[in-house]
């Protein structure tokens, strides 16, 4: 058993330990699976997109120089020589003072170079058009490979995927796409008062918070839950739950046991592993000091808080960057969106560790104001009223009321 | 064949159409499937949360009184009577001048009003231990119903399931959950052009883009969506497309037929069927004008542009508010939270209707900027390069470079 024990770490300390873990493997999926999956490589385009010069308009291609100095008092009289209809090749070629009906999305026949909406064209008969303005050439047509090149590169290895980026996949013709697989997060939760969501606790009992909160965030982060139920606070429960998550997860979240006796059980299960070490015991970070790292079979395990408030928060800020590492995201830790806001009233923090204060997000004198959410650490309440956090640095000691503040908002 | 064409709405006008259709019906479902889902009822706690007053800290419990005065240099000697072991009731009773050793989250035995954090207190021996801090009545423990009090509102009817909810639920011993069903998204593409994403297309034609953005963006609006397949645009399959549909779906997307002609054959579709009404037909929103909305059999039906882009844009901007007014989603169209930056530079935009410009986002200087990706209408990469939406109003004729705007992220 190794006795690495009080390494407390920052938070930049933490994040420097992302690439003890490797990525998960990848497969492949279908477009109507591919939704928020992580893209494993690059898409390059297989072929120019569009193929063919399309108008942008419902009008009549012509060659943009048949239109030049048309105007409403001197319209440009067109021979309309035909029509292309939607989804076919445009039969015969535009020449000079030639025109060819063509919709929006339709394929520009040989000859021409531009399209003259419909609207600056009145139809003198069957047979001819006038034109009331000058179009130049490619004016209202997307010509062919404007979109993409072929061998363009298209969307970057480590992007989760988004609806429109399933839209451009289909129009290369890629029907299935190479992603990272979902990482598998198993869910112990450890503690002899802890009881199932649906059984009655007894007089000193509480139901299981954790599991389901946990669930929930990790489904959120684009992993696949995995609960391995309550278990007690002795080192052999917790070795064996352990054994079993570490078979079939990737990672393993353990939660509860934030007392200094099962921390040590925790730290004892998981070092009897051959080969475990454990990489952080304790974190500069309130809520979260007690939360534990290991590395056990190659693979990240993490003691978090049992307080549930707790638990969330440094699952939100520090072990989600190491899943979204591990599930072959591209973009660094810390590097969500934040929205600036002023902070409704001052807040005290101790220096040397890094604060993360629950807010409610108030909108006032249209603009946003971060109200801390307070409340004793083991409330349950403080959760479910915040809609985000605030970081307050490490070096900082507080920040006054009206401060600028970016709040990390929850998804 | 009701005639009602041409009734081209803005923004506001369409949105006074919401209460024209109905929520959709609920259902219990467990916890562990409850993420996202739409609570149909408020939920009120069964029970007081805890049950019973806990320690907040590793430490003694005692009365408050009996370390009134207690300091570093006098502190109070207090007799160790027992130990609340976790998930027992406390055996025996704190008395004046007495102790019991209780870790995080154990029960407060009778007479204890207070705990004492270990930090501050010295062993003597077995029996005795020194306090050096005072403690107030009520410190270092969370009393019985002060979470949450039995009967108390905990989440409102209409709130999207967080992950920190599922926890409180499990908390309050709610395992399962009145939500309402996911609105089912029927989504047909039309046009004589389209071919499926798997299919090589002939020389005019290109392949069905639209079924897999819209399905990913029904997706993530908390929809399932359906793909009715690509249909030709004539009245006959529309027709019967839309019926296909419209039996299996809560909404019903139909997509392309953005050129004038094609548009009627969707208008003529949706009103043949009985007692259908065509609700809006175009809207003062670019991109996005040629849309339709319509009744049918009691169901919107959308008849959205051809182009990708406008469809996408419609889509998050228009008929979302819709499918979550449908979902029973309590909060009003557009109260999204959007992400204060400035312009990058000028834009113009035509006054009399809502424009909506793709952005992408640029950090420069500490602060958030928002760059315009232009591009013709029928271009993809847009939709792939933009990051989200700026809003111009209808009554303003443009912004400045510079300007302060509120960017609509993509989800």
């Amino acid at each position: 058993m190794s006795k690495e024990f009080f390494k407390v770490l920052d938070l930049e300390q933490v994040f420097e330990l992302l690439p003890a873990f490797g990525r998960v493997d990848t497969e492949w999926v279908q477009l109507e699976s591919a939704l928020g999956r992580v893209l494993a490589e690059t898409v390059i385009a297989p072929e120019e997109l569009p193929h063919f010069a399309r108008s942008t308009v419902d009008g009549y291609a012509v060659r943009a120089a048949s239109t030049f100095g048309a105007s409403d008092s001197g319209p440009a009289l067109l021979e309309v020589v035909g029509a292309v209809a939607m989804g076919e090749s445009a039969a015969g070629e535009v020449g000079p003072g030639q025109a060819v009906r063509v919709a929006t999305g339709g394929m520009l026949p040989v000859g021409a170079d531009a399209v003259v909406m419909i609207e600056h064209a009145d139809v003198v008969d069957a047979g001819a058009i006038e034109v009331f303005r000058t179009v130049a050439p490619g004016q209202n047509l997307i010509a062919a490979g404007e979109d993409f090149g072929r061998g363009q590169p298209v969307l970057a290895a480590g992007r989760p995927l988004r609806p429109q980026d399933a839209g451009v996949l289909a129009a290369l013709g890629l029907p299935r796409v190479s992603v990272f697989r979902r990482p598998a997060v198993g869910i112990i939760s450890t503690g002899d008062e802890i009881v199932p969501a649906d059984a009655t606790p007894g007089p000193a009992q509480v139901r299981d918070i954790n599991s389901h909160t946990l669930a929930g965030l990790a489904t959120r982060a684009g992993a696949v839950p995995a609960a391995f139920g309550i278990v007690r606070d002795d080192f052999p429960s917790l070795h064996a739950a352990c054994r079993r998550a570490l078979e079939r997860c990737d990672m393993v979240l353990i939660s509860g046991g934030s007392s200094v006796g099962t921390r040590d059980y925790t730290v004892e299960a998981l070092t009897a592993f051959e080969g475990a070490s454990i990489l952080m015991h304790g974190i500069a970070v309130s809520p979260g000091k007690p939360t534990i790292l290991a590395k056990v079979l190659g693979k990240p395990v993490w003691g978090l808080p049992g307080h549930a408030a707790s638990a969330m928060v440094v699952f939100d800020r520090v072990v989600r960057p190491f899943l979204r590492h591990m599930a072959g995201i591209a973009a660094p830790a810390g590097d969500e969106i934040r929205l600036p806001a002023r902070l409704s009233r001052n807040l005290a923090s101790a220096q040397g560790r890094t604060d993360f204060v629950r807010v409610r997000l108030v909108r006032r004198e249209g603009r946003w104001w971060a109200e801390p959410v307070l409340g004793k650490s083991g409330l349950l309440n403080t959760m479910i009223a915040s809609d985000g956090l605030v970081e307050v640095p490490k070096n900082v000691e507080g920040l006054d009321e009206g401060a600028p503040v970016d709040v990390i908002l929850f998804d």
